[in-house]
Formats: structure tokens, C-alpha cells, sequence
């Protein structure tokens, strides 16, 4: 049994079901030798198209058409995009979706992915679409998880610094959702503070605390997501500048932590986590960062057949 | 039997039957399973040089390379090119023509594919050099036409838009010429009027009309073939404004036309097509985008063996 | 046996041994037909991380990937990488390692290849780190020289042109000194000397002489060297516009060298070599460019079972 989505657009799309069969591809990705793996996607044309940078989702995906045999064809930039002519998105994804058999896209405008899934005869996947949707970013987060703790039911995790603005926070909460006995805490300024409404979403199937105090629930916690402040985000640099240093982490966090404790990150970091937890069995941001491969493995292996 | 031609550099350098070769090819190409195709260009590597971005000849060409099995260097961005250093575009070529076992290129200097293809010990495929040519989108609309109409002779085709600073309507002029009694009615206000010489050139072979009305001809056609009106050609911004909105094709024109009309678009449009012909019968224009790929896939294996 | 080094980061971390293999690896792959080569690093993923555009590192590597059956990601261009996020170099190369097998990497700070080795658990190869190293180049100007003269033992050679801050002319001394009898003409004005330490460097290997005048040992040389004298370096634009014209070179030099006389040149070249030149037998430099991929299929070959 496949996955129920054609298009990989928003993490709110997948059933439970979907999740796992992510999960569980990635994971025999992992393991499979890798002249088997390069037949998956032989002869298979991927486009890859940025109309916004990002370095870590590009590459990573790259990485994982290649080691499936494939072949990508795109852009890195939005100033080699056609977009630049005046044409559309819908015109350049109708174009796209002659010459690929899949389309992995990131764009700054929200809804982008969806607009595209609409016009695309073959399947989108969604590499962030502003402020709104990466869904892969949180498969390899629950991924991440399951590989570290083998188990996502009842996991402790606090959610750090931008929870107001953080697409990545507000997915994974969603996420989370599908599974028992989880208890989120998050973490954050007054004025960053998770939206009510997500608080709202997810409270009959989360266990969910809030707090601005960093130490608070140090103890209890499984894993701590940090995340970055972005300034693009604020419109005022003063206030961006007064909450930028709140909530760095050092190895002084490590005394009073479990001892199985992780601290995950979705990269690039700027300042959030010191570079002395690098080196410390805490520092899971690394290789969260390179289970994006086998997650994103697993998503074009399971879209292979799909017709739209 | 290959082509005349060890580079492709003009449409007006192929003989008949140069063009009906890449035609067949192409068709070929099109049935050819993927796994005999992949082999065409096994272990060869092909130079995509953009000093002039462009997606959708790079991508379509990028895709035929990946769809032969070939392999693919080079840059999309002049800013990345080595002319950034002040190297001449001889060197350039020189360099990549030591590394490349061919050479696509596109350039903003009429002439540059010519210059080139003196210096290169490799064959150069021209994807376009400033105003002058752009011989696979000439191909690729006589593929179109052929495989639509399962003829070219006879066909009788609409000019509309820009047709004195557009190179796509005049190298498709040229390539018309060879076949039989084909019907061309240039479509373009006063100021945009197909240029003397090229009606001179080929009025012996084809049977051209001119007017200002879009509507006068409507009935007769079995192509209409839409350009866009490209604001850098204009000097005066007013001038621009004045003429961009005057032909716009909506779904009233095909009240006039054949059950066989149809409207072919070398894309990008900006607004010169409106979207609710696109699910018409009529919209050509995004299958004639997708049969840049089989095309070049032809030209590509047509190159192959060619020794300069 | 192979390499003694994990990275390739400086000429200077060469042994004379190490030298000697990288040469005759490249020879090899000089011959080796096409579909063996194409074996080499099948299914495995080669970062080509260009955080400075370069062309021709860039193509040649790329190619050399590709002619030995590897793939290829990453970056052309700075704008494009993470590092405008803020990211650190050693996040990205960490993150990068996480996906891919042999990191290339080229970057404006001098240093930035050996930071990156540290944090590296895949080898790093050093495509120029600012001023200070750009060791294939040097690798590729031996293999030149010993392809044409059969033999590097015993060579005379002019190096012309900016010696004071031509990284390329430093590592070429140095590299020299691990053979016999080699004498070095070192051809510059003044304010462009070859720096003092160098020279105390190698005296002890090489036979050096130094002169502001290009004419006075011609008659000597097996192969000038010439280099690109970049606007870059100069503080003062009329200081460059003095020096930048003096040592150019044209058929009238051929008068006085010997028959078997090779120009070279690290390319792009501005001025210093008129075109005249390039259709003469001294013309070694176009030459010199394309041994840049069967030198770099060497290093990269090289590398494939390294583990660090």
C-alpha cells in the first residue's frame, strides 16, 4: 500500500498511516545497499525548482535523487526563473510538468505548493512555501526522533524561541498530534508565544504547557527543538535585538537535563546553540540534518508510481 | 545518413533535409522506451552554457541531455561565468570545448553561437544568440505543426504580435519556405510589421498576407502562432503601452475559427493568451513547449558522432 | 598504495611520492577508455561547494566527477549557499558531510579548506582558498609540463607576471623544489617581485634568478609562465594601470626561444598573451586547462577509499 496523497503539500494532509509508511521507508533507506538504491529512480527526471534559496532542503534533496539513480534538472535561484519574464507560477509548473516526472519546489509566497499541485500533471512536492508549509522538514523531525528514542508515543519535547513565526514548530505540533501520551512545552518570549490556535488544534491529543522560562521543564524533557529568530520576521530591529539573546543554549543546560536528553535544531542556527554543545552526546542537530537524505528517499521512492 | 551540419547554428543553414531528419528523430524519440534512450548518450558530457539565462530552453535541453543518459556542466547565470573576469567569450569556449564532448549555448550578442562554433573543437548547439537565432524553437514548432496537423505543406498559419523584432517569426518564415503551398498572414500593428527583406526572401516559396485586423484572416487559419511583445525591445516606454494590450487572444476569436484552429505561443506569455483558453482545444501552446524536449533529444543524437 | 593525506588542502602537505602517484593516476586516466572510468565513483555524491565563482575549477572538477560516473551537488554561487542565513563555514561543511562522499570547495578566505578538513568527516579537496593555496592548479602545471617534456628533472622555467601576490607561481615553486636541477626565472617589475621568503624557501632545491627583464633570459627557457595580473590586488588603480601592460606577450618573442619553448598560463587571461599566439606550437596553455580534468579524475580517485 502507497501513501493516500498524490502531492506532498502540508504535513495536515497525511493520515497517521502516511506518517508511518514515511517513517518505515526512510528507515529500510537507511540500510539499503546503495547499487540497489540507484535503480529506484533510474531513467526518472526530477526538476528541483528554488524560486527562493535554501541551501540544506536543495541539497538534501539533490542528494537523494541522486542516490535513487535519478536525474535532476532546475534552478537555485529566482533570477534564472522564468518568473523574472513576468511569467506565472502556474505557466512555469505547466511547463515543468511536461519535461519531469516529479516536481520538488520552494517559493516564498504561501500556497504556492498547492497553486502548483493544481495546474502540475505530475507530482509536487512542497520544499517550504513561505511562511506557511514544509513538510518534509517535519518527517524528518518525527524521523529523527524515532531514530533516537525508537518512539515518538510519549516523548517529552519542548519547542524553543520563535514559536509565533515558526512554520517548523507549528507543523510538528500537528504531527505529534497523530500519537499518544506526548507532552509539548513550549518555550517562548511573550511575544513570541505559539498562536492560541494551534494551541487550540492540538490540545485534545497533546499534553501542551507553556512557559517563558527556559529552565522551567528542563528537567523533565526528552528533547528540546530549538529554533532560529529570524529578522526578516520582525519589523522592528529593537525588538528583534532585545529577544534575539534570550534564549541561547550553553553547556551549562547539560546539569540539569536527563541523561538520554537531545537538542534538535532545523538548521542553519545563528546564534541559538553554542558551539560547545557540538561535541556533547546532546547535539542531535547534525544528524537530524542528515536524516533529511533517507526522508526525502523515501518521499520520491513512495510518489514514484503515483499518477495524477 | 546524419546531417550537413556539425553545428547548429542558424535555421537557415539546414537544407530540407537536414529539417526533416530532426523531425523523424524527433518522432522517434518520442516512442523510443526509456531504457534504449538512456544509452544514446552514455558517458558523455554536455556543456550548457547560459551566459543569458533562460529556463525553459536550458530546462528542456537539460532534460533531453539527462533523458539520453548524458551528463551535464556548466552554469545558468553570467554572473557565474568566467566573462565576469574578462575572459572573451573565444577563451571560454576554447576551455569548455576541452572538457565537453558538445556545447549548447545561448548569448545576448548576435553572432556569439557563430563565433563560437570558429573556435570550438566540439559542435556548438545555439540556444539563442541575442535577437538573431534560436534554430530549435524554429524545429521544435515545425515538430509541433507536423505532428498536430500530420503535415506541413498546406498548413495556413497566422503571424500575430511582434513580428519586426522577433526572431522566432522569422526563422519560422525561413523554415516554412520549404514546403508547399503554405499560407502566412503577418499579424502586427504598424510599428511591429514583419520586416521587408523577409517577406521579399520568401515570398517566392510562401503565399504571405499582411494586415493590422487579427480578425480579417481568423476563419482561413489552422495555426495562429502568438508573440509575446517584449518590453526590452522598446525604446519608449509609451510606445510600449500603446501596443501590449491590442492583441489579446480571449475565447470570443474561437467563435470565427475552424474546429481544427489552434493557437501556438513560444512562451513565456505575460498576457498576450488569456488563461481561460488554456483547457480549449485550441491551447497548443504548453504540448508545443513539451515537444522541446523529444526535439533536442533529436538534435542531441544527430550531433553525436560528429567530427569538426 | 596510495595518498599519504585524507584532504587536499596545500601543494606544501605533498610529498615528493605523493606527487608522483597523483601524475601517474592522471596519465592513466588519460587513456582509460570511457565506460571504465565511468566506474570509478559510480553511486557515490561528490559536493562541489563554490561559496566564490570560478569557471573553470568548477567545470573541470565537475566534468571529472561526471567522466568517472559520479553526481554531482551544491553551489555555484555565495548568493545561493546558507552562508547568507548567517551560517558558519563549519555548519555547512558538517551539514554537507552528512550527505555527501568528497567535499570540493572554493573560498575568498585564505585558511577556510583547512577549517573546513577539521569539521569534515568526508576528505575535503581545496579548490582555492582565497590567496593562499589552489593545489590541483599546481598539480595540473606538473602534469602539463611533464606531458610535453617528458620529464620535469632538469626544466627551465620563467614564471611572468604578478609574482608578488600569484598564488599560483608560489605553489609551482614549491612544488618544483622536490625535483632535480629545475632552474626558476622569476620575470617581474619591482613592486611585484616574487616575496623574498619564497624565494630563501627554495633556494636550497632550485636554481633561482630574478630580473625585471623578459627578454634577457628568453633564449634559456623550456616554458614562460605567465600570470593574469588581477585588478583585485591593487590598492591604487593607476598603479595597476602602469604595471598591467608591461609583460605582454606576442609572436615577436618567438624569435629568440627555442624550437621546443611552451607557453603557459593558469587562465582566464586578460591581455598578457595576444591572440596571435594561440595558433603557434609555443601555445601549451588551452592545453593546460583540459589536463585539468584527468588530474582532477586522479585526485578524486585518489580520495574514493579514504577514510578519516
Amino acid at each position: 500500500m502507497g501513501l493516500s496523497l498524490t502531492d506532498i503539500i502540508s504535513i495536515c494532509d497525511f493520515s497517521k498511516k502516511d506518517i508511518e509508511l514515511v517513517l518505515e521507508t526512510a528507515s529500510q533507506m537507511d540500510s539499503l545497499p546503495k547499487e540497489k538504491k540507484a535503480r529506484i529512480l533510474e531513467n526518472r527526471v526530477i526538476a528541483s525548482l528554488f524560486f527562493e534559496p535554501s541551501t540544506r532542503t536543495r541539497l538534501s534533496f539533490e542528494t537523494a535523487i541522486q542516490n535513487l539513480g535519478g536525474r535532476v534538472v532546475g534552478f537555485s535561484d529566482p533570477a534564472v526563473s522564468s518568473t523574472s519574464k513576468g511569467e506565472t507560477l502556474s505557466d512555469s509548473i505547466r511547463m515543468v510538468s511536461g519535461y519531469a516526472d516529479m516536481i520538488i519546489m520552494r517559493h516564498s509566497i504561501e500556497g504556492a505548493a498547492r497553486r502548483a499541485a493544481e495546474v502540475s500533471k505530475k507530482p509536487i512536492i512542497n520544499g517550504g512555501d513561505g511562511a506557511n508549509q514544509h513538510p518534509t522538514q517535519t518527517l524528518l523531525d518525527l524521523y529523527t526522533i524515532k531514530k533516537e528514542f525508537k518512539k515518538i508515543d510519549g516523548i517529552k519535547i519542548g519547542l524553543l524561541g520563535d514559536l509565533k513565526y515558526g512554520r517548523t514548530v507549528h507543523s510538528l505540533m500537528y504531527a505529534l498530534a497523530h500519537y499518544k501520551n506526548v507532552e509539548v512545552f513550549c518555550i517562548a518570549p511573550e511575544s513570541l508565544k505559539m498562536p492560541e490556535e494551534i494551541i487550540k488544534d492540538n490540545s485534545g491529543q497533546l499534553e501542551i504547557k507553556e512557559t517563558k522560562n527556559l529552565h522551567e521543564f528542563l528537567p523533565e524533557l526528552d528533547v528540546l527543538y530549538a529554533t532560529r529568530i529570524q529578522k526578516e520576521r520582525f519589523a522592528d530591529e529593537f525588538e528583534y535585538a532585545q529577544i534575539k539573546n534570550v534564549f541561547i543554549l550553553g553547556r551549562e543546560i547539560l546539569e540539569k537535563t536527563k541523561e538520554q536528553f537531545r537538542i534538535m535544531h532545523p538548521l542553519p542556527r545563528v546564534n541559538e546553540i553554542k558551539q560547545e554543545l557540538d561535541s556533547t552526546p546532546a547535539a542531535l542537530y547534525f544528524e537530524q540534518a542528515k536524516n533529511g537524505v533517507p526522508v526525502r528517499e523515501a518521499i520520491l521512492s513512495l510518489l514514484k508510481g503515483v499518477e495524477k
